[in-house]
């Protein structure tokens, strides 16, 4: 198995398409369409902020309703704490493509991400819905991609393939990170879509999601801030024709394994672009006590200012991670505790160990290894440094 | 009762000094004393942090023992990851001074901050000891104030008096904030010392310093980082002759306001000082469902650093305020919710109000009012912004 990155492949029966439906005044890309010909079985991880947009709630709504064939996402604003008319644009954005296609409404999902509290531009939005129709394509999924942006650098593409019996299944993957710039209303927000032609069930589905979103979107954070509109989509349409992929067999750890190598690539991408970020950073805590010690200790780490900032400036400074460390409630032995930086000791067993140069800490990726000692649980952060540019993009001086 | 800031008044039967040791290579004053010519009732509130520096285990120990006399305390060196040494080395300091009075050591206090994970330079502390000494004097608070500071801009220095029946009580707090800077190894922490004569019991002294660190050293965050050497100090002698104050008295009442009052303006002094700090941000939560919702909702706004950015570019951005609020889980009801800016809303009944210029924010001072029209409970936190200062100090950047 092996994982391409913006290669424009979209599973069987998927088509997309990405235009202006001039949302953005920058007149970049801003309306996105993926759809299915067959029906989908869908299922959606969402944002675990109380302060949720208006489309999560209509998404919500319209997955109970049974199959899924198209979403409908925007960029530019994000329609949330929109109120009614919120909910009800939300709502007509599904019914737009429902009626170009003779769906139920409850086959769309719809995501938004961009400005907080305005009202989407519906009139532009209902205007654009015939050119969106028009570009859709098999080979549609960059322009796709490139129009949930905001401000990221780059799109965010992945796509893997794996042989299920003698059948081969694809996974596309598409995702935008943190960062959304605008006068006096902002909001970072995360989406991740993730396209397969597997059969496969609900429930396994619903399973291999929350998985590889643990282990991928949940295991990343730029500045600890939760949006409001985050979301991650899995939908899958069967026209790969294997075997439907059953609880417990071969074919579901393949399946899971995939789904998750495509989420991780999306979200390293994300932190890769996160904003005003210099570093790539992975934190990994090793032999701790359980899973959740694990995760704790390394998002205290991946959450430290002053460790982002030491990061940032290139400073081995193993004395802010011990503080992150200890400021997490565990039965952490720090006299047992080693920590490395890109494979060279800067703490052993509980003691400082010189360093004479920082040269180590020059390059973009930096690995953070900390080792408790104490059990056989593991976990794994990714983050970004604390940089000028972070603070310049999100205090919009001017 | 009147506040008077750096006024180097200290309690009946108190003396200071502060000296360098050469502790700190700018040569500035890096070692001060704090003594009480009769015995003092003492009460300590120590960090949270997991990890702690050696001087927190002695306290520890030093006060089961019973009444206590002096503290002595060093910048320039935290003494915390140091070991078994460390702990020999705190204990030996507080011997050094127990020597120099004919004290049991047990009857002396010691506290750190600085660097973290080098041993204490123990050979200057030893020949320090003399001139600290003799530099002792009734009027010697502001020079020991000054030995405790890091990267403090200004010393801390409060001093306030009460009438008790018909005797005058002193209450004099030194504090130090945020911020140590040195190459490789580096550390944040906050101490704050408490004099006062008033004659009180240990747990009437106990409980009030307890309620006065809720609402003050507790209610402060400047970046969300815990410290492992955070330790705030109350002593009483009891030379104002004053009736011991009793639990439940009107005496009690008055000296736990006016104990709270020294510490909430010590309190406000770090979060002035703060490192790379633009803005003083008071964050009030309003008619909350309790102090718990309150003081929860508050910190998440504080340790935004989103929010925190947006301050700093002056950014009515109420956008922030609400995702960080909504991060909490709450039974927060958004279409109550109210949001002002220096007493201008910015969003109303939850909705946006729109604000034509941000010349509101321009003010050092910042206070964002929140109301959740929801209960009766309030709570307040105080913080400061995330500028490049900030990143330029903690990146060390060279």
């Amino acid at each position: 198995m092996r994982l391409t990155t913006n290669a424009g492949i979209l599973p069987n029966g998927f088509q997309a398409s990405g235009i202006s439906a001039k949302i953005k005044k920058s007149g970049k890309k801003d309306l996105a369409l993926f759809i299915s010909g067959a029906p989908c079985v869908a299922s959606v991880q969402f944002s675990a902020n109380r302060i949720q947009a208006a489309p999560l709630g209509i998404c919500r709504r319209h997955l109970k309703a049974g199959s899924v064939r198209a979403i409908i996402a925007n960029s530019g604003n994000a329609n949330c704490m929109t109120g009614h008319q919120g909910v009800k644009d939300a709502e007509e954005m599904t019914a737009l493509l429902a009626n170009a296609f003779s769906l139920k409404k409850e086959e769309v999902l719809v995501a938004s991400t961009g400005i907080i509290g305005k009202p989407l531009p519906m009139g532009k939005i209902r205007i654009a819905v015939r050119p969106l129709v028009l570009g859709l394509s098999a080979k549609g999924v960059s322009a796709a991609a490139g129009a949930i942006l905001t401000t990221d650098t780059f799109a965010k593409e992945v796509c893997a393939k794996i042989h299920l019996g003698n059948k081969t299944v694809t996974v596309t993957g598409v995702a935008k990170g943190a960062g959304m710039i605008a006068p006096t209303l902002k909001s970072a927000t995360m989406l991740a879509f993730i396209f397969t032609d597997a059969r496969i069930s609900k429930p396994v589905l619903d399973k291999a999601l929350g998985l590889a979103t643990d282990d991928s979107f949940n295991a990343i954070t730029i500045d600890g801030c939760m949006s409001t509109n985050d979301m991650v989509i899995a939908m899958a349409n069967g026209l790969a024709k294997n075997k439907t992929i059953k609880a417990g067999s071969a074919e579901e750890r393949i399946f899971a394994q995939v789904l998750k190598d495509v989420c991780l690539a999306l979200a390293k991408m994300i932190v890769r672009d996160a904003e005003g970020a210099t570093k790539f950073i992975e934190i990994n805590i090793r032999s701790a006590e359980n899973d959740t010690q694990a995760k704790a200790l390394a998002f205290s780490v991946a959450n430290s200012n002053l460790f982002k900032c030491a990061m940032f400036g290139q400073d081995p400074n193993w004395g802010r991670i011990a503080a992150a460390l200890g400021s997490v409630s565990s039965g952490l032995k720090w006299e047992r505790l080693d920590i490395s930086l890109n494979s060279r000791f800067v703490f052993r067993k509980g003691r400082p160990v010189a360093c004479r140069n920082r040269h180590f800490l020059k390059d973009r990726n930096i690995r953070v290894d900390i080792d408790l000692h104490a059990g056989k649980a593991a976990g794994t952060v990714y983050t970004s440094d604390l940089s000028y540019g972070y603070v310049r993009i999100n205090a919009d001086y001017n």
